[in-house]
């Protein structure tokens, strides 16, 4: 039997516990850190807006990219904001429903709004920066290379810093709220969970949403441009060219910036819930750890983002790792001082964020050996694309199977030994469980995966931002100097969207054991509340931290999982294809209607496609969307009712004396449905960010030449590959990651109504 | 808790126990009945073999294929047979190493290379036939339609028919060997476990041979002959023509074969392992339930292929299809008898039988949908060749991504009726847990779903017949209305094949349950019989039936299982690419060498292609085999010393007296893989049988006129589809299902090395 966390926790020495007044100057730093981050990227903003606009016909572009962009996040903000009302409403009714939540129903429905609002507004600001820098970048691009580096990081910057600055007043100021530094500090963060619930639901549709939108123009515009008439990518006589050019801002910027937001507040939230269960040992600070983990990371990235220069020559792409570097090494310094001040000294557990900053390290490696160009895998790609598109597809196919295999055992390795060093970390502190030790010291390595996270957000919002940079300038006719700097900004910022998503997803498998976690210590409490409430005492040993797969229920719920991640993929993937549809139709009805556009003479109406597929990414969204956050809801419900009516006796229910009161077969389903729902959804993701990767970049090692090179029909062959990868690393993947952490904040928010 | 099976069984009612003289009549009925399949084999293979064999120019191509399928056959199962006896060194050294299991060493080797070759005779014997079949076929359909189709049935009838019969007989005779009739047959059935293992073994390394073969040198030969020499399908001017027909043999009709024997096999042991938990009520009748079943299988399909007629004008489909229907009904009225003879007349249980005679039913339905030419998702991938190959993958894949939505319902559905009818079918059984009542329902839900197994394994070796005689009409070039005749049979088996995919991943969902149910058992007994041993007795509440998701080795388990379907499918993918480069060169080789053969004057090696993809094919089965059989050996064991090591205890672990006796951690960690590895390979087996029948029908679909016909771009584009689509459906799909039964039964095997 796992022992319970909070069960044995209970039997702690007393004297540990309780706040000292000095011990709350943590969250007040936390709220100052994140404030700090706020200012910084005004700062960082009001730099970039001062700088030179380029010429008329560049502002031109920008702006019509601008606009795009605006209406889309205009128009899907409100479909988001109108979607969380009614799920606010529906939560605070379900909250109200059980005498026993009835109390917890407003701070619960507060914390949702909160996360939504804060996730909302971080992706609007971070895109109406970025927007406004591709400009700024293609401009400076013009002068130096250097300058449209650091602007274009400094662009990126302000998305990075806004996204984490939120997460981190939100959470603080919320658990200042809840009464954070009063007398029990360890039930509020248990309140909290509606926060992260918020931002992923914001994040699932922005990603959803924007993928959508970017796939369906870029294919749409290729397929039409390229192939039909012939014309090169960001041509101006492409009537898709702006909706292309809007689509990486929406998808790439806004999608990821969303994504991590609510891995920043949902582990968040999360590892303070383990910190907890704790609170014997480490008092608040436990539960403040987290939280001083992402204020370490707004310093140290702001350092390395300020740090970044490059010489002409240089490959951005050094510049940039530098950065990385010197922001990682900061991180880790920052993390020791947490430990000493926060932990006791206790040194095993920084042994386990090391391993948390390893494991990111070792998943952004395992990321660049299968997509980039120098290793065997693309070049495997690219040479199948000799014998045509088949055994391109087939071989990338192969590839992308065979990518999970190396991060799943760096996963496996980094969950053993940060649970090994938690345990070692917390050999002394009498009557705590090994388990309860070891969790913790896997939400430990997690925090320190992500003490880099809003560097890592701005080297991910550089790519869009040189990607349209690299646009305007193609569109404005640049001399070839200074597309040629912008070719080679966009160059690294293909490898850091890549290497980003790396990230993402290591992140996301690292976080989903410590949100499982997180969700059977809320349901222990619940049960324990539920049984005392009606006059019992939970028995000691009691614990439901046993999921049993051989229990019908469980096994049926994670059949049920693993099958939502590939129905998921399924519908965006083929909402891109209906989206491109309309695309297409679109482009040619321009050109038949409008022969002026092909000979040049008069400007397609790109506004006109920007709608079409604006209207389009919205409709297609819903139905994903809508899928994710209701089927563990039906889950959870369903076998809460049938588990009575077909004899399925869970193998966690309580003594008989009980059994009238809780019923867990629900709450068994819905955890085994999120488990391997997990499982498999990092899988499915690896395979598909992976995979598009190593397709994108198979025809773009073709382009430079070999195998035929371009216009040869290995190119056309690889063309075939990167099309197919396009709805896979840009849409279905990215999306995959967000939805992985919505069913666990939709089960840890909805736990209350399984049980 | 889900209390154990056995552990309350010995609480049951002992009158019941014991074995009544007249009940051993059902081991000599079931033994009968395997006489019988195989006499009636005999019987059908003779009838096929007298008949007319065409023309000398037919029997030229015929036994060109004929030495082809018998050369890869024996250089396989030579092959196959070394490694079958080194496993079997292993497997009798790690059961000498333990005490506790020493004596069970050489019965288990017994029946592990019993089961090995009672399934490489039945894939062997049934390919002898039906490479023999082909050649009748296409000369009875020189002169009527219902006369080939009739000797192609008869033809795969034998392999049906030695399947099932063999899989019943070995059971059999070994269970009597074992001591099934002495004064404890219960314990028996544990020792069958080898019989499944050793079939899965061979059915594995034959499925993925065999289908690295077929697709192969079907890549292999269409590339270079129809893309680059572009000369039609079966072509006698293609040196790998040959070996292409050679490959629906081995591919399809043995790797099938080895498949659903095993299935036959390791189910059947299952079952009655369950069958011996329920030994208190049903005595030896509840285990040999499973036997009968099957003895019922023997005799409703022999009558059922022997009703099969056919008109000139009727769709053969339909006449396979009334067949089908007599078996699966006179099954039915067996099975009811069943019920009334050995499980005491409780009708519920016939109930779980019906569910799983529907659960078939609908699984076929739904295959059907997924990839026939009249419904939706076919049509939407054919619409998509408009627009070109990458709209076509991308909508393929979409489609193969939708496919397990369905399916996983239907199992859930089947799950929870079946268990909730063997719960109400022995409501009065007194002592027996819940779990056990629902498990044994869940059971013989399997049973029923098997129990028209030799008819559908007629059909599917149908199709590689009706395949083969086409090629040889073709390559002999009969008179067009033979190859009208030819081309129907044809299409009717193509459309066999896929169902019978789709029958063989329903069986394997179902199985695995059951499968994953017999190894908690097993555990459940070793460690009973390790605690006994050391002196201590085993609290009667104790069970090794629930398996902690929330524990860091199971949740590593679970991981390690997911992962190794993706990079088994991967290899097996790869596998096909490298051999089909094989196939490649020696056609061009071959073309170069002998410019005769273009221009007809003089007649390709076609056994020197043969020899080299037979080469090539047995080299690539090893590797990804090899992973199968020994990842999960590899977590057991490495988990069982970890677990100390990483202060991981396991959720089972026992009171502490017995902690220095049992270990749990390992053998939770491989239920976990296991559990999950299997819910991972239905879905991608269910991705990757059903996009690639889908991608080859929407070929078939634009081929007969729609979309632009044959020779349009949307033919192109639908060709890569297909071509894509081969190694999905014919090597990596069904050499998962085989995956996952091995997976079930090596832990079956090994669990004691694990505790």
């Amino acid at each position: 039997m796992v022992v319970s966390i909070s069960a044995l926790a209970t039997l702690a020495d007393p004297l540990a516990s309780g706040v000292s007044g000095n011990d709350t100057v943590y969250l007040w730093i936390a709220i100052a850190a994140g404030v700090l981050a706020l200012a910084a990227a005004l700062l960082f903003a009001r730099s970039v807006l001062a700088s030179d606009q380029g010429t008329p016909e560049m502002q031109h572009i920008a702006s019509a990219i601008r606009e795009g962009a605006q209406a889309f996040m205009g128009r899907q903000y409100k479909t988001i904001a109108i979607m969380a009302v009614v799920l606010a409403g529906v939560l605070y009714a379900g909250y109200l429903a059980y005498p026993l939540t009835a109390p917890l129903a407003s701070k619960v429905v507060i914390s949702f709004l909160v996360g939504a609002a804060c996730s909302g507004f971080s992706g609007y600001t971070g895109m109406f920066v970025s927007i406004r820098a591709n400009l700024r970048t293609a401009a400076a691009a013009r002068t130096s290379l250097s300058k449209a580096l650091t602007l274009a990081l400094h662009g990126g910057a302000v998305t990075g810093l806004i996204v984490v600055g939120l997460a981190l007043l939100g959470i603080s100021l919320l658990f200042l709220l809840f009464g954070g530094t009063g007398t029990h500090p360890e039930a509020v963060p248990y309140q909290l969970v509606g926060f992260g619930f918020g931002a992923s639901l914001v994040a699932l549709f922005a990603q959803l949403g924007g993928g959508i939108y970017t796939k369906a123009a870029d294919v749409g515009a290729d397929l039409v441009g390229k192939v039909e008439a012939g014309i090169p990518e960001d041509d101006p006589r492409n009537p898709a060219v702006i909706a292309d050019l809007v689509g990486d801002n929406v998808g790439d910027c806004a999608g990821r910036g969303a994504d991590l937001f609510e891995s920043s507040a949902a582990e968040s939230v999360g590892a303070m819930i383990l910190g907890a269960a704790l609170y014997p040992v480490f008092g608040i600070k436990g539960i403040l750890f987290p939280l001083i983990v992402h204020a370490i990371n707004i310093v140290s990235s702001i350092i390395g983002v300020s740090s970044v220069r490059s010489k002409e020559t240089d490959d951005p792409m050094h510049s940039l790792n530098r950065g990385f570097y010197i922001t990682s090494f900061l991180a880790l310094v920052g993390f020791a001082a947490g430990v000493h001040f926060l932990l006791q000294d206790r040194w095993w557990l920084l042994g386990a964020g090391v391993v948390g900053i390893i494991t990111s390290f070792l998943f952004v490696s395992i990321t660049e050996y299968y997509t980039e160009t120098r290793y065997r895998p693309v070049q495997s790609i690219a040479e199948a694309c000799k014998t045509g598109p088949a055994t391109n597809i087939i071989t990338g196919l192969a590839v992308g199977m065979e990518t999970p295999a190396l991060p799943v055992v760096v996963i496996s390795g980094a969950l053993l030994l940060s649970y090994y060093f938690g345990v070692r970390g917390l050999e002394d502190a009498t009557g705590i469980a090994d388990y309860a030790k070891g969790i913790y010291g896997t939400a430990i390595a997690t925090m320190g995966m992500l003490s880099s996270a809003a560097y890592i957000l701005a080297m991910d919002t550089f790519g869009p931002i040189t990607d349209n940079a690299g646009g305007i300038a193609e569109m404005s006719n640049q001399p070839h100097e200074v597309r040629d700097r912008t070719d080679r900004l966009d160059a690294a910022g293909n490898t850091t969207k890549a290497l980003t998503k790396g990230y993402a997803i290591g992140s996301a498998s690292l976080a989903a054991f410590l949100l499982f976690s997180a969700y059977l210590e809320t349901i222990h409490n619940i049960v324990k509340h539920r049984v005392e409430a009606a006059g019992f005492t939970l028995p000691l040993d009691w614990t439901f931290s046993n999921v049993n797969l051989a229990s019908i229920p469980v096994f049926v719920g994670a059949l049920l999982g693993a099958m939502l991640t590939y129905l998921f993929s399924s519908m965006a993937i083929s909402a891109v294809g209906r989206a491109a549809e309309k695309v297409i139709e679109d482009v040619r009805a321009q050109f038949k209607e409008n022969p002026g556009i092909m000979n040049g003479t008069s400007r397609p109406d790109y506004a006109r496609c920007v709608n079409i597929v604006t209207g389009a990414a919205l409709k297609e969204m819903v139905l994903p969307g809508a899928l994710a956050v209701l089927m563990p809801v039906v889950i959870g419900v369903l076998f809460r009712h049938l588990s009575t009516r077909f004899h399925l006796k869970s193998s966690t229910d309580l003594p008989i004396a009980f059994g009238n009161i809780v019923n867990l077969s629900g709450a068994e389903a819905v955890a085994a449905f999120l488990m391997v729902g997990t499982i498999s959804g990092i899988l499915l993701a690896m395979l598909m960010n992976n995979g598009g990767g190593a397709w994108d970049n198979a025809k773009k090692l073709i382009e430079t030449g070999h195998f035929g090179g371009k216009g040869s029909d290995a190119h056309k062959a690889a063309v075939v590959g990167d099309t197919v990868g396009d709805p896979f690393k840009d849409t279905a993947g990215p999306s995959l990651h967000v939805l992985i952490k919505l069913l666990a904040t939709v089960t840890l928010v909805l736990a209350p109504l399984f049980v």
